[in-house]
């Protein structure tokens, strides 16, 4: 069955033939026409074809859905005490990962599952069609075996992240984790995994270490991810770039040189504003890698120490003001962005055969995304055809 | 007939009597019972009287219903573009109030009512349970009465801005302005406002033409409301403590003489966090006025020009990780702070004879407002005893 979606005031495509040629090649009084999970047709709305169905947008903007290529929604518990001690300048020996990790560990595959859908609920209504999941709360064979199969369950981009950081029972023999994760631990995860990534930052994992395990990964078939440079300098982007990593995610500390070779290459630079905003850090300059010509992503990070965001909006809106993104390119990065980071060309655009993922928001332009802050324009979102959700407030 | 939440697993009450004597007065485990529109009775959800009807909680936090005491919402129009350009740092000449004041002056009264709904709406859905308007995007004095008219529909709190900027013609002839809006503009106005208001500042009005205006107000029995030191450091804030101010606005540029003059006055400091972010303005540091002992309020100020959210859980987001509050204060501020800035003793806290205005988190603790941002956590909005909302995600 076919439905056309029609009288879209303002269409964001991401695909620069339409319009005025600029990346996000707007169509205005456009019209979408959705066969199964996949767009049939794209256009003015008056040239439309009929077809079976009609849902009339009413002139709102209508875009790509979003794209999360980063996130960490397989845990159990909070750590709202650890963050309200940290805004307000006081101490506290809460444990950081650690304590995900003892909560994770000691949950059932129930309570885990739930609390995947919730927050998997969330980033629908937050206009989320696609989203990757890590592992790395588990950080025990079974653990992370786990937490794959758990997240199997809900998507295809499925990341092991055994290297998050080293548990405390491998505190005193962090080769043996090392050689744990490149070995038995990715031999259980490789199968239920499409990605690798590794925390190489500051008080997680050096550069020596991370390319082993990337290299493992690579081996095992496993797609390359890399966190880096978030906490300090480093050498990370480089070596994302050097392996041919899809993306490499944070790149807070990125310098000239790191900005230069991304350009180059085919890694995505992933910013992730959530985590600064959380951890109240410095932000990276986007206009620095928009002029070096990086392709940029934007994700949410979620995860429930350092970043607990499901909202991409507010994400755009930090990027647009602490940032320095325009609202154009990071409505980009959040969309067409992240399915570069997820090496996926079937999504993050809006174009005849590619999958029927967009959303329509409540609002007249897309600038309303960062213009509008806090405030959920959200409205129907559609995921391969289907519409998942109309919002309360029709 | 008599309603009783219970099984409130964190209630917030703003009554120190309560709990550890902090200022937010938690009860755990806690129970309201609703008779009308007011509370009839707070306490431990296990000695909650029995009562006709039953709401089960089901063990999350409860907070107070925020107070919006600054909201600029008659007008017709957006600004996005302005917005986009001024986040681009490319030129636009765009007019700022100037193009909201046209588009106003424009516009049918049903336009302005709707226009006013939909903002009213979004505020409920944000958990606002009581909120101030503003005139000021008319300037003339039919325009000024129509916009108090419209708002006088929706709220009490309802707050003459005639001087919030000079128009366009009366650019050469300002003190024509202030007599005819002290006059009367006044005059038409005040029967139907509770509140008068000037924006002091650079490019607005400056001191004496604030006291005059105020002063006029004050004699025909508003109460005083102020704008001052958003755009820089002035005397606005201390003409505000002298004629007993209800509030005082932005404060942005407050120095360590204001905040000495604020703390031993009634006159609260209300912060407007949205402003800030979306004109990428600095912040003021909150702590120096909760250190100082001055009351502070938060507001959205939403407005189509600079501040165009109508999200408190936004505003208390930016107000802990930018301006330094404590998750504790920044909610105390959006609620107990809101009411008295609006010298309002029957709303901004829970108690037995208070208004029956709270809300129901999706969360276990009220430190998920700024903990999870940019999440739409507000689940049931209860106002005047009434129940106006399930989110839909529960
Ligand atoms: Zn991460
Ligand atoms: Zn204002």
């Amino acid at each position: 069955m076919s439905v056309v979606y029609d009288n879209i005031g303002e269409l964001v495509t991401n695909d620069p033939s339409h319009g005025d040629g600029s990346p996000l090649g707007i169509i205005d009084d456009a019209a979408i026409v959705v066969d199964g999970d996949r767009i049939a047709w794209i256009g003015p709305s008056d040239h439309a074809p009929a077809v079976d169905d009609r849902v009339d947008c009413r002139k709102a903007s209508v875009i790509p859905g979003f794209v999360d290529s980063h996130a960490h929604l397989i845990f159990a518990g909070d750590r709202s005490a650890e963050f309200a001690a940290r805004m307000s300048g006081t101490p506290y020996d809460g444990g950081g990962i650690a304590t995900t990790v003892s909560a994770t560990r000691a949950a059932g595959d129930d309570k885990l599952a739930d609390n995947l859908a919730r927050l998997a609920a969330e980033l629908l209504r937050s206009g989320v069609t696609t989203f990757e999941t890590k592992s790395g709360y588990g950080l025990t064979v079974a653990d992370e075996r786990r937490a794959l199969e758990i997240a199997g369950h809900v998507t295809d981009e499925t990341t092991f992240l055994g290297a998050h950081v080293v548990p405390v029972e491998y505190r005193d023999r962090r080769d043996d984790y090392v050689n744990l994760v490149a070995g038995d631990m990715l031999a259980a995860c490789a199968p239920r995994a499409r990605w690798i990534d590794v925390f190489c930052d500051r008080g997680a994992f050096d550069i020596d270490e991370s390319r082993t395990i990337l290299e493992a990964g690579a081996d095992a078939g496993l797609g390359l991810r890399l966190h880096a440079s978030q906490l300090g300098p480093g050498q990370g982007i480089k070596l994302a770039v050097e392996l041919g990593a899809a993306s490499v995610d944070h790149c807070t500390f990125a310098d000239d040189s790191d900005l230069e070779a991304l350009a180059s290459s085919s890694t995505v630079a992933t910013l992730l504003p959530g985590a600064e905003f959380c951890t109240r850090a410095r932000w990276p300059d986007g206009r620095r890698f928009v002029a070096a010509g990086v392709t940029i992503a934007l994700a949410t990070d979620c995860n429930p120490g350092t970043s607990y965001t499901t909202s991409m909006p507010f994400c755009i809106a930090l990027a647009v003001r602490d940032m320095h993104l325009t609202p154009a390119e990071a409505l980009r990065a959040a969309t067409a962005g992240g399915a570069a980071a997820l090496r996926r060309d079937d999504i993050g655009a809006l174009a005849k055969g590619m999958r029927a993922d967009f959303v329509r928001l409540d609002a007249p332009s897309y600038i309303h995304l960062a213009y509008r802050p806090g405030v959920p324009i959200i409205d129907t979102v559609v995921v391969g055809g289907t519409r998942m959700k109309e919002s309360s407030n029709q």
